[in-house]
């Protein structure tokens, strides 16, 4: 690599340029992406690079091919990148071959019991996520989630928060920034001001958030301010409105938001980057040009997935010549985006090999920090073991297709097909299970006979499936019951779920709640089932 | 790389370690295998390379982290080593990023009625095929699939043939082999003598060839003898009983089969490798020691898969201390081995980078290949474009997890959506769409309302099921056709199942059928129903 040019010696549109963060994929091939509509093209992204756009978020592929990848798109921008994925759940979350930690919120929910082991556990978690990321060519982190998940019907943060309360958020959060900067990575606090209380999808529409500045201060700042005191390199916003700070623009696009309340009041001297801008609620509304230049004269820094990349280079060039936005602010986000690579470009250089990067990726402490995570976090009770098969493994989850969750020798698969449990997989695709009687709502015809052991894959709304309508599992437990059937519940993801199910459960019947959804998490809820792997399918612990 | 040395120096027991082809993964991680069942863990590869084990057959992985795979490989042998993988039909058949090709059998059909361009087309295969696979460090191929596919109801053939007569498929098989040994690589003719003609599948049982040797002159033994005239370097031996040559012994275990028909009536002075020894059919009898000295004494060179590799060993260094097995002969296959390996060395040195390998890993006109391969085997019928949705995308296949023809963006699933029909995927695992109605047996109240667009993925014996049943298509068929609602049909895979089910169709009905199930035969079957893409997930194809 080269050394970067200094940006005061580039033209205006390259220097513009620097402020964008493209979305592209893991994968090398333009047939492998998993998203075409988001993530560019190689041709397009080449081209992209070499005008100078400053920045590629990263999604899809295995740990493995991702590091060709951030060698390939440093060689195709030839100059200083922030390469970015949003890996907040360790960075097997998104690239396969990496470490895939439980969600943060087990660690929140330990954090009421044993204080110190949840703040080590964070500690160890940021630890991981920044060797690794900084191991396969990644400088940026985007995480940790600092916003306080005390509305459990919230659809889109829940469990990848690091807590229910600010204290703990913050406190947790501020551990694992400070273990992965150390690893050579930024991180990046989000989404601001704080995106826990909401109800509604703001992929999908704009959420509306009706507190004012009193509120803001005890439930959804403090974990902001202590990110902000453990040096968080980057923050980002929320496509949130708050009518009471700004009553015409969403987070990402206000001034009272950003400059006046996250660089004036909480003092923060970093990097300030949007959430996506290409969210409709954004991209809909505004339109790509006019998004962007709104959300960096509110104060944002760099501007994530604009809708698209050209047209938001075009209208910040414009806004530049008429004076609407100043070169002096430009050369101050110039400024922290130069300050922020040099923090991380000394672990980027000194990341060695590929191949020693990609063979010796997950250490062996931090497989037993994964494992350690999965068994702290279990819930479980009842009398293990489950009645001698035939017998049906009735598995609930989002999506069948594509599930990393789901190899074929997944232990939620696997171990219950060596007792005779016959899988039978339902999603939003799959032939309708349900019947019109609300109190026994599963149609049992439909399905393998004998003892049920029902799995339920299930992180956000836990009563709204993919499909939008609701699931009746409380009756189905019910259903299930009254036949005789129910021999064993697990449930993978959303603690509020088991909250709801498990007072309906006799205390002896096999149940167990893990926060995780990875084939880990389920050997080792299986394991406290008593469904052992027999070796089967050995392998997803060494 | 350092050199070889000379396997004269070798101890006995490195010796007959290079006889042994185990099996692994071609991921990096032990927890990313796919079948750790049948893939040893790392330590144990490289414990078994480091005794002086001389091959790696590879299953899974993207092609890049195959690229990182095959080198760790080679550095933890320290020795040549044979590298392949079943890829019949291109390298992206079992490496994501690499060219997946339809079947062989797509241009055995197109041999009928347009020799010249079905001979180019199987060079250009396997041009294709051998040169990403010396790339990715891959050494042999195993293919062609020799076997004439002249039974359709054959479970585990089938569309992997190249040809339903002998003649086709041995001038069809000669082509691939020329042209894809040219590329630097080993091709394997499999499975002789000829595993064509069975109704039974050798992965779960033994199958019985009734024939004589008229009989396998006349149809199995010719593409064997183009094959070996077109210079192949191995043959691969069938799980198959002949008791009309060999009373007691399994094809792959007969001296009458191996020395006798192919080594001196066939001529084949290459090197004889077993299918996998570790099949019920061959473990299960003989144990993982006796069925490795049979094979090699029978006349195979190199034992694949065995059921435990030290146990092989063991038995093989026995029956050399016995005296069962000589020592000529044991140097006799170690010659034919470096023979082999000689052949190919000059081409691996010159594979260059690895970034290169992998970043310029399918060429544009590979690409164009495997378009003119989807669009000439493409059988298409009635009046393109479909009613007006809501409608139903019904979809059949073996698996939905972690299906390679199913990503989230596939043609399939997101181009009828386009049109306002929701997919519904029906598999072993769905609660059943069936109800007892033999004449009407979609039970059509647990399905999504509206015309139904039929989508049927099924490769094999086309009227059974992945858990054994028979599906009722044509019966569906009439079903849907009776109710008004049968708005298109699609087959990939089976023309048996096309040939079926296409008689049952009105002439304007849109159908079409494709033998390949990749995206892009998806791709290119649904815009002959003019069920175009408009963008969305474009980029399977470029």
């Amino acid at each position: 690599m080269r050394p970067a040019p200094d940006w005061r010696q580039l033209s205006l549109p390259q220097q513009v340029a620097r402020l964008l963060v493209v979305r592209g994929s893991g994968h090398l091939g333009d047939g492998q992406r998993r998203y075409p509509r988001w993530e560019l093209p190689n041709a397009e992204l080449k081209r992209l690079l070499g005008e100078g756009v400053g920045g590629v978020i990263l999604l899809g592929g295995s740990a493995a091919e991702l590091r060709w990848r951030t060698d390939q798109l440093r060689r195709w921008a030839g100059h200083d990148l922030l390469l970015c994925a949003d890996v907040e759940e360790g960075v097997g979350q998104r690239f396969e071959g990496a470490s895939w930690l439980v969600p943060p919120l087990a660690i929140g929910r330990l954090h009421g019991s044993d204080q110190a082991r949840a703040l080590a556990l964070a500690a160890a978690y940021g630890r991981c996520t920044g060797r690794q990321a900084r191991l396969l060519g990644l400088n940026w982190v985007l995480a940790p989630v600092c916003d306080v998940n005390n509305n459990p019907a919230n659809p889109v943060i829940n469990v990848r928060a690091w807590g229910e309360d600010p204290a703990t958020a913050g406190r947790l959060a501020a551990a694992f920034i400070t273990a992965a900067q150390a690893e050579g990575v930024l991180c990046c606090a989000k989404h601001f001001p704080g995106h826990g209380d909401t109800a509604s999808d703001s992929h999908l529409e704009l959420p509306v958030l009706p507190h004012g500045r009193g509120r803001l201060e005890a439930v959804e700042l403090p974990p902001f301010r202590a990110a902000i005191a453990a040096g968080v390199a980057t923050v980002m916003t929320a496509h949130l409105q708050l009518p009471e700070l700004d009553p015409g623009r969403p987070a990402t696009l206000s001034p009272v938001v950003l400059d006046q309340l996250l660089r004036r009041e909480l003092g923060f001297g970093g990097l300030v980057v949007t959430d996506a801008l290409v969210m409709e609620a954004i991209a809909g509304r505004w339109g790509a040009g006019e998004a962007a230049v709104l959300a960096f004269e509110a104060g944002a820094d760099l501007l994530l997935m604009p809708a698209d990349a050209n047209v938001a280079m075009a209208a910040l060039l414009a806004a530049l010549g008429s004076g609407r936005i100043s070169r002096e602010r430009l050369e101050l986000s110039l400024q922290r985006r130069e300050r922020a690579l040099e923090a991380v470009a000394p672990a980027l250089a000194g990341a060695g090999s590929g191949s020693e990067a990609v063979e010796g990726l997950e250490s062996s402490s931090e497989r037993a920090l994964a494992r350690e995570l999965g068994e702290v976090s279990l819930q479980a009770q009842g009398n293990p073991g489950l009645p001698p098969g035939p017998g049906l493994n009735l598995i609930r989850l989002d999506s069948t297709l594509a599930n990393p969750c789901l190899p074929l020798m997944a232990p939620a698969l696997q171990r219950p097909a060596q007792s005779g449990y016959a899988a039978c997989l339902i999603d939003g695709r799959s032939p309708s299970p349900w019947n019109s009687n609300s109190a026994a709502p599963l149609a049992l015809e439909r399905l393998p006979p004998g003892p049920v052991l029902l799995q339920l894959f299930v992180r956000g709304n836990p009563f709204r499936g993919s499909a939008g309508g609701e699931e009746p599992w409380p009756a189905v437990i019910s259903q299930l019951l009254a036949a005789g059937r129910l021999a064993g519940l697990a449930i993978y993801g959303s603690p509020y779920l088991w909250q709801a199910l498990q007072p309906l459960l006799p205390a002896g019947l096999p149940a167990a709640y893990s926060p995780g959804q990875m084939p880990l998490a389920q050997a080792i809820l299986l394991d406290a089932l008593d469904l052992t792997g027999g070796g089967l399918e050995g392998g997803f612990t060494d």
